[in-house]
């Protein structure tokens, strides 16, 4: 480990608490009514949803029930992602009654581990001589992954330590099965998800053989012979899903080239940014170069070139992948909400490598956004799917459309999204700030209360924002002792500037570095730093090169993405144009589904008893002004099955 | 058979030689090329192209040496169409070594047939105890239907009976089979071929057995309880094809209601079209008017609500199948070459059926278009798909795409389309004029030669045509004797007028009726009738409701659809508007594949170095006037991969 990413690391190391009117909500929905509905859907007690089977796999492979394994390979993560949402939330709030059950779970799930360390419910039940024969297709390192993020986030929530034996015990017979050495798999898993969680083991424990396993994971990627290939013509080439003959295409997991030679974000979307954020992680512990420099060409190819305006990543539902650069399409698009998360998660680890808050403005496009969206008001329904362009009849009629739904769906059959959303909304404290040396970087204007030593000082930080309504910020900094250190304001690529005050003051002139307003000076304690971020509704145009967008209009306001719905626009939403220089008018509607600036402008819309007959016609139909009305995209599909465009047609009177 | 309906099909029997300088290259290259080219083809000859096996098979099957059955469970089809489309070269002009050719592969055909009649490679080499017992998947009865056709078109041209005999004998068979008879199957094939071709087969001998074969697939189809929903609970719900468990959809065969009672364009689109053929024949010949309502309004929704402005059918690649009203995407498309010439199939029976243009402007369309284009220049390249627009790196790079190519491919797997070019090019001298009482109706501008008896009387037809170039056309009477009939002239759609000169003299007025002028009179040998048909470029708006258009227009000229292809606009193509107002200038360039009127009109485009940075911006890119070029549709993918498009966005200045 390089002696600066160990200060780095150390440094970081903050307790932040969120007090925001907007997120609160959200996080005390998922407290209150994700965590325990998600509870309920493991335990396959929730009639609507297809049974999920988890709970039941790990009391059979445990031996307090006979029964078959039921669900996707990969079903334990679910358990898994559960106890890691339950261990921030704890970290939040207490709750006993949520802390028996989560103990009871943990229990549950020692007593399915093999006495060899091994644990995974699918081979524990269905045979023990196939585990870690298909690596590409059966996420038992995935798995584990995840329950060494539950284990991390429980223990530091709760201070219980059961599960984190576990998981070392588990990853003690990884470690003997796994590794460079002779008699050892030299291969990793088709899902990357152990590398990042073990980075997050090592952080706890300052364990080095953590570290090194997870290096070993990511270094080994891509090597020659492709160990994924190699065990493909070993299991005869078939695939785990079907059983049937399957080609190979090790650039679906990433694992193509060598991961520090990788430029484009290719193959699986989730496990793509899974990966990336572990390299990213490691290039901070290590002072890797080389695998910080493919970060950046990573993050680079798919923010810039591969990415939605909502934050969605992975363009196809054919592998839940990429394709390649400007592709695009709004209406059979994937951008699964989980793709997102790990996009969220990569940025996270950028910043904590480099200040630079391009990340966060991705960040925070991705959560307002594609995340956001993908939970109904209710916390009970959830897209898995985010598109940019619904109609609603193409879902259900055009094959190529069954993808996506017009209205959020219950817990899935695979169920990765809503848990993922769960885990991330409780943590979301984790991704507002970043520490680089004396200076304390604000990336997301969410309240929140803040402990962290800057300089040598301790300094309580206490943040208010109006976001994302109004771009009204406030920090109030409490250093222990008058001291100087730095405090960075990320001014947003969206908006079009920052005022700043200090304790009433104008800041006339401050230093900008790499998208941060930076204020280095002594700081007293009560001193407030006032930010007015502009935050007017405005158009967004895409890349010449990005063809589904061509001749077209977003509309964002702040870090919102908005959207048309039928419900206010009418049907077909393909007959509005927006008018190419209309001034947008910002409303706060109380009754928008909890309440939400809308946006309205003058646009136009064909006048469909205007057409003159026929599929086809010489003559267009009349077009008659109308008023159109924008709302968050994080909002949309709230109001029964309806169209929905993010991407309007610009017109001329 | 109704009496009116017996008139009008014996008068309908024309002889019909095609003399035209546009069609007569094509139906040339089909002789020279296409069909010495598909012979090798068959025989495993062109290295190219994946291997037919489909000769092989039939020498398999009959002994003449040993090896598997390869090729599609349909394959013996390619072998009838290659024959059909022989015969009708044949007819056209006598070539004695083809004669010989096609005389060994119905010897081969012959040697292949059992004793009991039975015919169909696959079950004859894999085990007769499983045939008839998949009619839903395996095409017994369509590769019966289509050796039909070839039969009834050889016997035409050739006067030789053997390949009917052969037919004879295998319908013999089938109707020992199914029938409304204790014992029989009470089924139908899960492709309906065989009923249209059974009808040609009635009307060639007369013979009611074969219209009452034909009636009863018809009618049995879409009665409860359903066959084919028995047939699959039967073999276990499994498919032929994969040999697992699948879903029964009876829609995706339009099994899924009595043909009577459908209203609605479902499933399949190949079958789809090939049954309502079949129906309209039957309509027509036994003046059932159930049928021939319920043959109206498919052909309404399909025309009216699923067809694209080339007159492409079936949007989705899933299942090759229609999706559902005004769902017609441009770049995920189908539009099966197949599909169209099916169509073609369908507006010949009604047009024999019911003299409305209207049926002859949508024959016109998609065998202008998405026909003609579907074969290369050289004959020997093919469009299985015909997109109506083209990004070629999504093509290869966007798994939702894959179907759709950006070149012309060689020979197919599964050669359905190819051979079914061939046979409709050779036999498009059936397609031009119709009979009704004693009136002929010109349906198709095509230079040609026809013999017909109007009114009592024998009369020579001499048509000229410049088209699809110009709009001028002169029909020459020569009737035995002095008479009275009627010649009724096309009014296409796309027209604005037509003008009409009777020996040299304009006419006036005449009657309209359904989309043609009506001119009734004394007629007297060496009449001459002259009409000029305006052809001016024109734009073309696309109904409101169908979303994938909304904003943009296509270009038409006289029948043909116009595209842009990079190779005149560059790339991408998404960047091009057309000015919404600008004019059309329309020239003739002889240096364009042939010779062809290319269009250019005013247009903007997004000029890339303006843009100003990233993958989304508040600026848009500034946009240039340009020239815009647009050529026939039927020309595009023969200058290379690059883009197309049909359907351009409109833009003001």
């Amino acid at each position: 480990m390089s002696k600066a990413a160990e200060t780095v690391y150390k440094d970081n190391k903050q307790t932040v608490k969120i007090q925001d009117e907007f997120w609160g909500r959200y996080i005390r929905l998922v407290q209150d009514t994700v965590i325990p509905y998600q509870y309920e859907a493991l335990h396959d007690r929730v009639p609507e949803a297809e049974p999920s089977h988890a709970i039941a796999n790990f009391e059979i492979a445990a031996g307090r029930k006979s029964g078959e394994f039921k669900g996707w390979v990969f079903q334990d993560s679910d358990v898994a992602k559960w106890l890691e949402a339950v261990g921030y939330s704890l970290s939040i709030k207490p709750d006993p009654e949520l802390e028996r059950r989560a103990d009871e779970i943990i229990d549950l799930v020692g007593e399915a581990q093999l006495e060899d360390g091994y644990l995974n419910t699918y081979f524990i039940i269905n045979g023990l001589d196939k585990r870690w024969t298909n690596l590409q297709d059966c996420h038992e390192l995935y798995c584990a992954g995840h329950f060494i993020e539950a284990a991390v986030a429980y223990y530091e929530a709760t201070g219980k330590d059961k599960l984190l034996n576990i998981m070392r015990r588990n990853i003690d017979h990884i470690d003997s099965v796994f590794g460079p050495e002779e008699g050892k798999i030299k291969g990793y898993d088709g899902h990357q998800e152990i590398e990042l969680a073990l980075v997050k083991l090592y952080r706890l424990t300052g364990e080095e053989k953590f570290l090194r396993l997870a290096s070993f994971f990511i270094d080994e990627r891509g090597q020659e012979p492709n160990f994924l290939r190699q065990e493909w013509e070993q299991r005869g080439r078939v695939t785990h899903w079907s059983g049937k003959t399957d080609r190979m295409d090790p650039a679906y997991n990433q694992a193509h080239l060598p991961v520090r030679e990788q430029s484009v974000a290719v193959g699986h979307s989730v496990r793509a940014v899974y990966m990336y954020t572990a390299m990213a992680d490691l290039a901070a512990i290590t002072g890797d170069e080389a695998l910080r420099e493919a970060c950046k060409r990573l993050w680079s190819n798919m923010t810039e070139k591969q990415m939605y305006v909502t934050g969605g990543i992975g363009s196809t539902h054919h592998g839940e992948a990429f394709t390649f650069d400007y592709d695009l399409p709004n209406d059979t698009v994937y951008a699964e909400t989980c793709a997102s998360i790990g996009l969220i998660f990569f940025a996270k680890r950028m910043l904590e490598m480099i200040p630079d808050a391009g990340y966060a403005d991705i960040m925070e496009r991705a959560l307002y956004n594609n995340v956001l969206g993908s939970m109904a008001q209710d916390g009970k329904h959830y897209f898995y799917v985010n598109p940019l362009e619904v109609w609603p009849q193409a879902c259900s009629c055009d094959p190529g459309k069954h993808h996506v739904k017009s209205e959020r769906q219950g817990w899935f059959g695979c169920a990765c999204c809503p848990p993922n959303v769960a885990r991330l909304l409780t943590s979301l404290n984790q991704y507002i700030y970043t520490v680089h040396g004396d200076t304390l970087y604000t990336n997301l204007y969410i309240g929140s209360e803040l402990n962290v030593k800057l300089g040598g000082t301790e300094v309580a930080v206490s943040q208010q924002s109006s976001y994302p309504w109004e771009g009204k910020v406030s920090l109030q900094l409490d250093p222990a002792a008058s001291g100087e250190f730095g405090l960075a304001l990320r001014v947003p690529s969206w908006s079009e500037g920052i005022e700043i005050k200090i304790n009433g003051e104008v800041l006339e002139s401050a230093e900008r570095q790499q998208g941060y307003v930076i204020i280095r000076r002594v700081w007293n304690a009560g001193d407030v730093i006032e930010a007015e971020i502009p935050m007017e509704a405005h158009r967004v145009y895409a890349h010449p090169l990005l063809r589904a967008d061509a001749q077209k209009t977003a509309i964002q306001r702040g870090p919102l993405v908005y959207c048309l719905e039928s419900a206010d626009n009418g049907e077909p939403l393909s007959s509005v144009t927006l008018d190419e220089t209309a001034a947008f008018s910002e409303t706060f509607d109380e009754s928008l589904l909890g309440g939400a600036v809308v946006v309205e402008s003058k646009g136009f819309r064909v006048d469909q008893q205007g057409w003159n007959g026929g599929l086809y016609n010489r003559v267009k139909a009349p077009v008659n002004e109308v008023k159109i009305k924008a709302v968050p995209y994080y909002l949309w599909g709230n109001r029964g099955s309806g169209e929905m465009r993010v991407w309007i047609a610009e017109g001329k009177a």
